[in-house]
Parts: C-alpha cells; structure tokens; sequence
C-alpha cells in the first residue's frame, strides 16, 4: 500500500459516524464513572503502536464485566455507533484507530481468572487478562502458556488479531490454543463458542472465526485457553553467524530436521548493535540466532546437539549457553525490546513494521533479496524474526516529518509482500491486517475469498459497528 | 434425539426439491457417461455408515477436475437443487443422505497429488484423494500424514467433519493440520483459503470456517496439508487392565503429566473379544489400552518406560510389544475393525454410534456411569475410544427391525451426551453433526450461536442448495 493509500484509508474512504447526545448521555448515564470523555483519556485508547493516526474515539467505557460490555454494544448498536474493543493497545496495524468514530471499549479491568483446570491443562480467563497476567496466576500448577507476541498484550487482544510470537514454532499461535471463548455480538448478545473438549465436530467453528476477527464480529469477553506443563528442563543458546544466509540456512535445516526446538529467533546486526546499547549486553555484533530448547534433560542435549551441528556447518560459532532463569529473562527481554532499542537509536522516528511469513523452503528467498533492497534504500532498519515459521519483520525507521522516507518504506514493503505471495505465503503472519494491509489482504485471498469474508461480516454485523473500516475498508 | 425426532429430520421436516427434467437433460449434456442416473449408482451415493435412510439423488456426478464440480454447482444453483459432496461414503451421520433430493458429486476420481513440497512437510492433493493414498504417494520423503479416522476416507470428506482419529492426541485433528483449502461456493465460483505459510493472521479464517462445515458451505476441491518426519522409532504396545477404570485412569494419568504419547486407544473386553474372533488374534480378554510411541530412540524408550510405570500402579499388566512394522499393522488394522468385527458379532444388525468428548479429567466420569447405564439396559454394545483426547465411542448394536431396541440405544446415547455436556464436554469430537445430532448440537452450543451458524449458512448459500438439512434441520 502507499502512503498515498494509506492515509487515504484512515481518512477519506471511511464515513465518520458521530454519536448523539443522547447516547452519549445514556452511556454516562449507565456507566457513570466508568464512562469517560476526557480528551486524554480519549487520545489514549486512539492509538496504538503503528504509525497511524485518526481523531480520537467520542468516548471511552472502562468495561467491569461482561454485561457492561453487552449493555455498551446494545446502545452502539441502537444508535449505529462504532464500538473498538480495546486491550493494552499494543496493536501495530491501526486496528484501535476510530477511522469512523464511535466509542471504544477499554476490557483491561476485566483480568480475572475465572477457572483454572490444572488436570485438563486449561485456564478460562477474563478476556482483559494480560499473558503476563495469566502465566503468574497458574505459575504454581506447574504449567504455562507460551504464546508470547513480545508485547504483554491481553487475550482478548491477542484472540483477536490471532497473534503467536517467539513460542509458536513449537506451541502453536492463538489458532491452535483457544479452546473456548465468549463473545458479545453485534446486537449486544452473548454467545458462547467451543467447549473445554480437547476435540469437536459440532458445528461451524466459531471460536476459529472470532480469533483473528480483529474485533470486527464481535467483542470477545472470556478465552479458554491450553496450558502446558513447564519443561523439565529449558536451555537458551546464541549463536552468532558469518551472515544473515547462514543463520537463516541453519534455520530451515533445523525444522526440516523436525527438531522440536521452542523458540529460534533471527536478529540481524543491526538489532544486535542497538539491543546491546538499549540492554547493555556484550552481544557479538552479527546476525545471530537466540534459540531456546524445552523438554527432558535429554532431549534438550539431543536437540541442542543436533543444532549445534547443523550450526556449524554454516559457520556458526559455539553457542554461548544463557544456563539461569535470570539470564535468559535477560536474554528475551533484550530480544523483546528490540523494536524500542531501535527506535530510540534514531530519535523522532516511527517504524513501519512488515509480516511477512512464506513457507519455510522459501525463507532464504524471501529474506535475503528484501535485505538487499532494505540496504540499497538507505533508510536504516532492524530485522527479526521468527524464522523457525518463515515469519520475520523488518522495521523500517523513518522521520514521519520526511514523507519520501515513508514512501520508501512502503515501497520495500510492498516489494516484500509482493516476494512473499509469490512464494505462496502470506502478508501477515500475526500482526492482523487492520487499516495497513488491506490490499495486500485483496491481492494475497482473491477477490472470491474476500467476497467470502464481507458475506460474514454483513451476515454477523448487518450495521457494520464492530471496528468498522478495519480489514476491509468500508 | 429420539427415535420419532431422528425419522422427523429425515423425513417429514425436510422439504423435497425434485431435479426438474431440463437440469437432469443438461447434467447429462455437460458429463455424458460421467453423470448417472442408474439407480444402483445412485442408491450407493445415498447412504453412509449411519443406519439413516432416505430416498436416494437424482443423479451422480463423478466430477474429474473442479471445473466440473464448479459446472456441476452453477447448473444446481440455477434449478435451485441440492448438491451433495461424496468422497468414499465412509461418514456416520447421514452426511451424504438426500433428504432434500438433488444430486451427489462423487469426488473419487479427483485423486491426484498436486504438488509435494516434502522441503516445507506440505502436500497439496485433489480432494478424492483417500488418507492412505496421500501416505502412499509421499512414502518415499520420509514424511507422512498422522491423520486416522480408521475408514481410509477422502481429504476432502476427512475436512468436511474435522476427522481425527488414533493419532489426534499427539498430532491434533484436521482443524490443525489444514494449511490451504480451494473450495467451490454455492455459487459456483472457485475460491482458496489459506496458503502455504504455517501461519498467517490475514483475515478470517476460511479455512477453519470450512473444515468441519460438512458440505454445507461449498465443495472442498484441493486440499494442501501438513506432513510430518516418519519418526526415527516407532514402538507399539498392549497394555491389559483388570477393569475400564483402571484403563481409564492410566490415560488420565499419561496426559496429565504430558507424555507425548502417539496413540492411545482403550478397547473394552466385548471389542476385544469381537476383535480376537474376527482378526485372528489372541489378545487377553480384558479391557486394554493399544499405545504407540513416536520420537528418537531414547525418547520412545522414556515414553514407554513412564507409561508403563502409570499402568502398573492401576494393576496393568506388562506391555505386550509389537516391533515389527508387519506386527504394528495387524494390531491397528485389527484395532480399526473393531466396527466391522462388532457388527458381525450380531447377525443384521446396525450399530448406534457415540462420539462424546470430555475433558481429560472427566473421563472416568462421563465413561463409567455410561458404561454402567449400557450393561443394565441389556443391548450389547462395544466401546472404543481415542481416550487421550477424551473422546470414545459406544456402538450399541441393535436389531433395525426391533424399533424399542433402537429407542433404548437413542436414549442411552442422549443420557450419555447430556452427561458430557454437564462435564464440558462436546457431543461429537470426531464424526460431525449430521442428520443425528442437531437437538444435541442446540444443547451444547445455545440457541444464540446456532443463530450466527446459521446467518453464516444463509450469508454463503442463500439458496440452501449445499448439502441442506444437515448440521440444522432447514
């Protein structure tokens, strides 16, 4: 998408939809203090960590439970009002922007744990839960739940844009850990989907169809997710490499291997030289891989000596071991704070972040010609990624001040969602689609598919109030 | 659902639409000898394993590319006629009956391997393909695919019920194991779901949306699907316990401390002994659980020595080892016939099949009481189960001529699902909704939900030409 596109997308394509007085008034008059209009707390909930921007939502409800939720989508819906839900605002695709106005639903105070099943392996929390939240409630059952998008984002969140992170080439993403949810609907129903059955053939998948949804079919206000038993035994590893080709070689050679390895991130030099400032570590200063090995003592020796080996071959040194928990909270929190660490190494800048995921034969192929554009640009950049799923992202950092420098940006990214589809992959591997990715979403599904998705859409949401204007653009 | 209800779906409630002539006339002037109107022909695609009936369709189309089924689609859409997908006949819900007329789409001779990406553990195939025809075709990369309903069913029909099987505990279902999906709409068009990246978070998810939607939201066509490395070692066992509960406790147990069990199946003593009969095999009488372990050496080594530790402490006996490949496949085969061995048991008899699914730790619960409740009423019966997902099946075996037996085993079955859904549970975990469990399906899911299924249905197939009357009653 171009710049051009894209503020034509926040802006002039979407119809603002102003709430009435009377709404409004009733809004205070049911949620009291739980209802505000102040500008700042307003401005707050419009935004989220893209580089977009649209006024602020009319007003904000600070949502308790799930009938303030439901009471709140019945006035909206009334009055064909725009409703956002809206978690830690961690987003990175304007998918909390109020591109048509409307109320936004704050769920942060809805983070109770509601049911922890230790002997099934399943937790049913509030939906405003943080993962962080989440993993210190069960921490004494001796399980946890590695999906872990960087961010300390809600479940209700990370349902929505169907996020994964630096776990999922083991775990799986939100698409394979949710078992249940509940769902406040376009007309302010509440429905349940799935059940804590591992398994079901009952009916449409729903709980699939929400998660992803990106708030557009309906507010979600409870997740039942899976939980794992913590390992036996963790190990984490760097390992540094010659170059970004032999990093990504040792990658592709470990999941062809099928070496059921936890986490193996990608971070390129430039990350490396900023994580180390941001963090104050000593890392040396190439493009390396941060791995992490779960499961019994012996199999993280097997599996952390087969990738030793495949390491090795392309020229990767000996792996430096993180052996503590402290050290390797260090190691990951560095990892985590890399997008920081990089926008602060050029002061005023935002990033325009990419999603991109391919196949994993075709990660070499996507990665390393998009590097070279990225270096022939000149806009500096970092890149990461979750290499061990064919996802990685680069962050381009440009002076919103310089607008050739986000049309250059654009431009790589739209060179690099171009690469990506033509090697049968997708646009966005977690991040959503939101406002920024809504013609890559039409070139990537094909307009039958996208046809498909607006059928549902008006099916479930004949109004269009659920985040209206993200996805598609009307 | 009672007797009376079950012939109700079947028949009284569910509306006629006869093919006019100029439909049949033009079915036969696009497909010539591949459309067939011969009674036999058409009397096979109308029935399944179910012991439902209902008037055979009008004619059968054996569709060799998607252009035909897509022909086929569009000519039903302009009658207005029903469309029933049929890949080997193998469900068990009436899924393939024609309660409404119309014609069925026999996809069995779309059964090509379209591509092999063994570099990405990918396989893209006809939808006509069968499961064991896919392993056949791929047995050379060292990859397979894990997915096991038992029938050697089609991709196409094995995603239309969200099939799982024996090998579902470690390697998930068909939800989790379908990448990309090219399906032909109610309309006739062609879309395709999903792509080839292992993740992706680009809109909603229509790939989930369809696997499980049993033909009735278009004609799955292609089918891309994960594979996975043929374990380096492969160990089979047999495990006899001197009780269902003693089995079942074991299961609990091995789940619960997240053993990485492949398969593990109990078969009650009436299988066991129907089982020994048919198959020639001399396994103890007892209730037994049929394990299997996947994984390097030394990991099937610590999987078995774990589990067999677990069963000895609920008075299992040692395991009985089936080493060879050769040994390994009479054990399953045998295991797989359990159906067919049980039907024999009772000359002209049909089999009531269950399907609930609970959470690992309501298992003995939802299993024992009903067990209990099937020896009191008298009609013999086996009993299998994919107990590691908390999935198992009753076959109440009953005489089709003598309507109070088939009313005590539906009443045995609606005891049973009442009990799993009490326990958070699902009425069906592998087989689908069907004709035979719509009350079921509103029970479980709430009349609000089942309301967003069918605005689903009605937004995608507004004509209610795709397999109609199945998974609602309309």
């Amino acid at each position: 998408m171009h710049a051009s596109a894209l503020s034509k997308s926040t802006s002039s394509t979407q119809r603002l939809r102003a709430a009435p007085t009377a709404m409004l008034e009733a809004l205070k008059s049911r949620f009291g203090a739980n209802c505000s209009t102040a500008l700042v707390v307003r401005e707050q909930h419009g935004r989220d960590e893209s580089p977009l921007a649209a006024p602020p939502p009319e007003a904000v409800i600070f949502a308790e439970c799930t009938s303030d939720v439901a009471d709140a989508v019945r006035l909206a819906s009334e009055y064909d009002i725009p409703v956002i839900p809206f978690g830690v605002g961690s987003s990175l695709e304007g998918h909390l922007l109020a591109v048509q106005g409307g109320i936004s639903i704050d769920l942060g105070r809805m983070n109770q744990v509601l049911r922890v099943n230790a002997e099934d392996l399943t937790v049913t929390v509030q939906a405003g839960m943080t993962r962080k939240q989440v993993n210190e409630a069960v921490k004494d059952t001796g399980l946890f739940f590695p999906i872990d998008p960087g961010a300390d984002a809600t479940l209700g969140g990370m349902c929505a844009t169907r996020a994964s992170g630096t776990n999922a080439v083991r775990y799986g993403t939100m698409r394979e850990n949710v078992l249940a949810l509940e769902v406040v609907t376009a007309s302010g129903e509440v429905i349940r989907t799935g059940t804590r059955a591992k398994k079901s053939a009952a009916g449409y998948d729903l709980t699939r169809l929400m998660v992803g949804s990106e708030g557009t079919l309906g507010v979600i206000t409870e997740v039942t997710i899976k939980l794992y038993p913590l390992p036996e035994a963790i190990s984490a590893a760097v390992c540094s490499f010659p170059s970004i080709e032999a990093a990504v070689r040792t990658t592709i050679q470990i999941i062809q291997l099928g070496v059921p390895i936890a986490r193996v991130e990608l971070i390129d030099a430039n990350s490396v030289r900023w994580v180390n400032k941001h963090s104050h570590l000593s890392l040396r200063e190439q493009p390396l891989l941060l791995m992490e090995f779960h499961g019994s003592p012996s199999s993280v020796k097997e599996q952390a000596q087969t990738v030793q080996e495949i390491a090795n071959e392309f020229g990767g040194q000996s792996f430096e071991w993180a052996t503590t928990p402290e050290e390797r909270t260090r190691l990951w929190t560095a990892r985590h704070n890399a997008y920081f660490a990089a926008i602060q190494s050029k002061p005023g800048c935002r990033s325009i972040s990419t999603d991109t995921c391919v196949p994993i034969s075709r990660l070499a192929d996507c990665l390393l010609d998009s590097v070279a554009e990225a270096d022939a640009s000149g806009i500096p950049y970092f890149l990461v990624g979750h290499v061990g799923d064919g996802n990685f992202h680069f962050g381009y950092l440009i002076d919103p001040n310089i607008p050739q420098e986000r049309e250059i940006a654009e431009q790589l990214n739209q060179q690099l969602v171009a690469r990506a589809l033509s090697l049968e992959g997708t646009c966005t591997g977690e991040h959503g689609v939101g406002l920024h990715k809504q013609d890559f979403l039409v070139t990537e599904a094909g307009v039958g598919a996208i046809a498909m998705m607006r059928a549902i859409k008006h099916a479930l949401d004949p109004k269009n109030i659920m985040n209206p204007g993200k996805i598609f653009s009307y």
